[in-house]
């Protein structure tokens, strides 16, 4: 099984499927494709053989069936592990953790928009000057917390459901997101955001991003260089 | 167990869900909360009692539980009737059926923002005038023809995926949009937004929204009255 991906930097949502897949130790050959959409790029020449959205992350099975979008790529896996808990294994806690991952999947464009996923970057001034200026952001930021602290009072934690799931791999970027952009939150999203970023599997991946020293100027709005 | 939905006649993804059960026979009380945000109005009273999201549509169970995003909706049906073939049985199959859902989840935006349901109403002169001159709209027909075509040719049909399945009931408001606005697609597409229309399940949903005779402005950009 390959996995598709665009830079790790900045591809959150590669991100989500790359630390679900490792953080359940399920073996897949990684296959990067820079965001370089220039005419005649690797992207340019590859992606439209492999998903028919011309997006990351997909998967491709070694007889060419493939599986495209996050949420469809984390349901395929959970079919195919029945022994591993990938969902929550209680019935309620499943349904809750479904309907967070669906509702980061068509929403938080506030924060999704003028807060990019830029591992290798801190913006905590932009990130300061944002949440001063911008009511939707913290509208945003304020009901990602308050979906957090929901899951993570009726767990106990450290995770959204207890034990690592599918929908903490969902919210592995948005925690990047709060950390570089130094925006501010309660304690408790504040502990679930580190206990995220210390996860061996979001680790591996930053450990990653950090080494491509790559610049994507479509990704880059604060910045004009590395 | 309750359905939270809005206006039958503009409300896309009320109608997902709406449609979801009825086709499988599911049990439920639908609730009908009108599009109408003014303070003190019925939405605005009890929204926020039912959803953090303040989105229809929501679950709501006898003892308090709330399911909501048509996406959870789904796979909290599917999960509580193993007996229906709510996504498609084979594997393959049910995998390529949530990747297309997932894709529309979040996808699609053009024909979302420029051809918004509305039941009641046929704009083939807009249509025309959007098909002429929006090229962003074409490409998101263009791929939604591609993809029903490649999944019906693989089933058969009449249904995306043989017998009709989740992914029919996600795909209903497109074929109520593609009607009302007259967008030219295939004949294959075509059979298959007739098949939609012609489903019992989406046939009742449409005639309630033909009962309703309400007008929503916000969701009217083409009309100023009924
Ligand atoms: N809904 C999709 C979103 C995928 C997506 O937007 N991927 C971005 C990278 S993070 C992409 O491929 N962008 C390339 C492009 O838009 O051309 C999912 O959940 O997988
Ligand atoms: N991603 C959500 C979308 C739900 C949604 O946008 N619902 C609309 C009605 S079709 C809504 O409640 N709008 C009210 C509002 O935005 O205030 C889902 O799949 O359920």
């Amino acid at each position: 099984m390959k996995l598709y991906i665009g830079n790790k930097n900045y591809s959150s949502w590669s991100m989500r499927s790359g630390v679900l897949l490792a953080a359940f130790g399920i073996p897949f050959e990684e296959v990067k494709l820079r965001f370089d959409f220039s005419a005649g790029s690797e992207w340019s020449r590859v992606i439209a053989t492999v998903t028919p959205t011309l997006r990351v992350p997909v998967i491709v099975e070694a007889d060419g069936f493939t599986v495209w979008d996050t949420l469809a790529i984390t349901e395929y896996i959970a079919d195919r592990h029945p022994e591993l808990p990938i969902w929550p294994r209680d019935a309620k806690a499943r349904a809750r953790a479904r309907s967070l991952c669906a509702e980061m999947h068509a929403g938080f464009s506030r924060l999704r928009t003028v807060c990019p996923m830029n591992i290798e970057a801190f913006f905590p001034e932009i990130g300061a000057k944002l949440w001063a200026e911008d009511a939707a952001l913290r509208a945003d930021v304020g009901r990602m917390q308050a979906a957090w602290s929901d899951a993570l009072a009726t767990s106990g934690g450290p995770f959204l459901f207890g034990e690592f799931s599918a929908a903490d791999a969902y919210f592995a970027p948005v925690a990047v997101r709060l950390s570089r952009f130094g925006l501010p939150v309660s304690e408790a999203a504040a502990a679930y955001r580190d206990a995220l970023l210390a996860h061996p599997a979001v680790e591996d991946w930053v450990a990653e991003a950090l080494r491509e020293q790559d610049f994507v100027p479509e990704d880059e709005p604060y910045r004009t260089g590395r």
